[in-house]
């Protein structure tokens, strides 16, 4: 295993190259090398080595959790909820994110270069899994020194890694907070993701995937792709609020500009996403969410993925307005959980917001993350 | 007014061609002209011109509401419900369909030759309405003789033109029947609608609205529009029974070809789409479903668009897994109604086939229909 230094700066990570010798096995059966993951810390690992909380981020999300995004030079994604005396705290736990294999942000994906070719991959990298990416996260952090997390936490995405880290590597983790998420995609979430897919295939600029040799990105289809995943991350009645029929100007257009404010919302999201995300990377990461299911590998029981987490501390949380993956979604999660004799709170947290509410001030679920960190601290004898 | 020939046979119709001194006032302040307007009919009309019935289709339907489709050979889009003994009976009414102007099946649309060119109109054809649409409607029906409707009837968008029908023409009407509907466009549903014409106009064989002139169609940018559509017009719980994760072949791919049944259905939606609809039209209607509000030309009180319609019946339906036009707005409909005096029966049908419910096998929507017809019928004296 290659060594790393532990991050002695209050914010810290890196590049982890993992060379060819240690390539990363992936469910397809191919092996991935050389591995590249790229990570941030915030905090210190303890002596102990036992504050460590992983958090796992989500379709677009990145490393950059609680420190400024180097493409937006915006804050981090996650960054009302790490900091001195925030529920993620690194003057007390050693907060580790990683880019997702298959990312765009530094982590090896189908922008990287192929060592057997020296040309970006494309679409000769291997489609990956929800497992995958846990598999590479478990190499950095056994590479990092770290035999168990005191937590692993994530929401939507980063919730499904959560619950595929209960099922791979229990005996690694303390406690688990899953957010947001399902133990598999639906029939809708996939439809909604293929919907994406085809419209990034049907930019020409995506040339078959191999855009970077052409100096060009499939900037369009990217955008639609982004607008109408954008829906279904706000609730009906959120949009509603936000924008209901209001006009950008003074009356109608009469033609095909931006009319209603939400039409210059949604373009402006599909605009701003294509600065900072990559096109292949979206299609190998909506593919890993539309094969995740749990259960399959566990012949379609859902609690036989747990039976081996009966001492993690679990939490799972939703949002009553959540359509994209609904509280009955987390209720299968925590009806499993039970039936594996885990130990797991629930919470649906009610707001407006839709499946977005994770990223947002949501107060209940700042005291739902703080409350059950705070207990299984005490119990890890870290608080 | 161009005198036309009641059709004598059982199926009739034909193109109703209004010459230039006689234009479609449009809500812009823009006049169409010459206009056209394709129409269908079913039965014949009675002595007395008491019996004829008006069904307004919905965004991507036609005319060809119980006869076959002369582009996809299959039944017309409600011949379940019209025929001997059924609801819509042409042995009791004379049934009529017209083509939406703005379509793109004979009536006056983006495609037509504009005339001060010569050249098809593209995005030089005027935004229309759901009002402009019930004008030109309005006008055939008077160019057939036939000063009352028995009835006005249509689900989704032909709903939305069944409560502008009372709006704007009360006195033509002794019945209305709006199904699925809802009385103005949310943010939601703009939305939508603005996912799909962006992954229009991103195909660049759209050509700024000119293809026609190019020879070529922006399919691939025309079946994602539809692809992401009709995701609102199925329920969650529908396409997790039909569907499910249920696959294409034994097995994942590993790759990017339709490995869930899912992707597959959808893919199919898309591309059997573009054979038999105009990518213009789409963007017009979108935008006309868009601009309704009917509430707004009333200063916001939506009863007050139905104080003329005391003496009309209607019937307001909607489905309870709908999601693109909910049971809310059927209820917020029958409320307007209660209040401006109007008499109104409102059923929800309880199914969870979504919105497309409407053009499916649901019994109760059947007699629903059946039994408030017969009633109005009877009072009309042509039962």
């Amino acid at each position: 295993m290659t060594a790393v230094e532990i991050p002695t700066s209050e914010t810290g990570g890196g590049t982890q190259r993992f060379p060819a010798d240690q390539p990363l096995r992936l469910d397809s059966g191919a092996l991935l090398s050389p591995l590249e993951i790229a990570y941030k810390t915030y905090g210190r690992l303890n002596a102990e080595k036992s504050n460590a909380v992983l958090v796992c981020h989500a379709l677009t999300g990145d490393q950059h959790l609680a420190s400024t995004h180097p493409t937006t030079g915006k804050p981090g994604w996650w960054s009302r909820f790490v900091g001195p005396g925030l529920p993620l705290d690194p003057e007390r736990h050693f907060i580790i994110c990683t880019n997702v294999i298959g990312g765009c942000m530094g982590s090896t994906g189908p922008g990287s270069i192929d060592p057997t070719t020296g040309r970006p991959y494309g679409l000769s990298f291997p489609v990956i899994t929800i497992a995958d990416m846990v598999r590479a996260q478990a190499m950095l952090i056994e590479a990092l020194g770290i035999e168990t997390l005191f937590a692993v936490v994530g929401g939507s995405m980063g919730g499904m890694q959560v619950l595929q880290w209960a099922a791979d590597y229990p005996e690694k983790l303390f406690s688990a907070v899953c957010i947001a998420a399902a133990a598999r995609h639906s029939a809708q979430n996939i439809a909604f993701h293929e919907v994406g897919r085809q419209a990034i295939m049907a930019d020409p600029d995506w040339r078959g995937g191999a855009y970077d040799l052409y100096g060009v990105k499939p900037e369009k289809g990217l955008a639609v792709a982004r607008m109408a995943a954008h829906i279904t991350y706000l609730s009906e009645p959120a949009l509603q609020r936000k924008f209901g029929r209001e006009l950008q100007r003074d009356g109608l257009s009469w033609g095909f500009d931006a009319d209603f404010q939400v039409e210059s919302y949604l373009r402006h999201q599909g605009a701003s996403f294509v600065d900072r995300f990559d096109a292949n990377s979206y299609l190998y990461i909506t593919r890993a969410l539309d094969y995740f299911d749990l259960a399959a590998g566990y012949g379609g029981v859902l609690a036989e993925a747990f039976r081996r987490a009966r001492h993690v501390r679990f939490c799972v949380l939703s949002f009553s307005s959540d359509w994209l993956y609904s509280t009955a979604e987390s209720r299968d999660i925590v009806r499993a959980l039970n039936a594996a004799g885990c130990r797991a709170s629930f919470a649906e947290i009610t707001t407006d917001k839709g499946h977005d509410a994770f990223f947002l001030d949501e107060p209940a679920l700042d005291s739902a993350l703080r409350g059950f960190l705070s207990a299984a601290a005490e119990r890890r004898g870290i608080a």
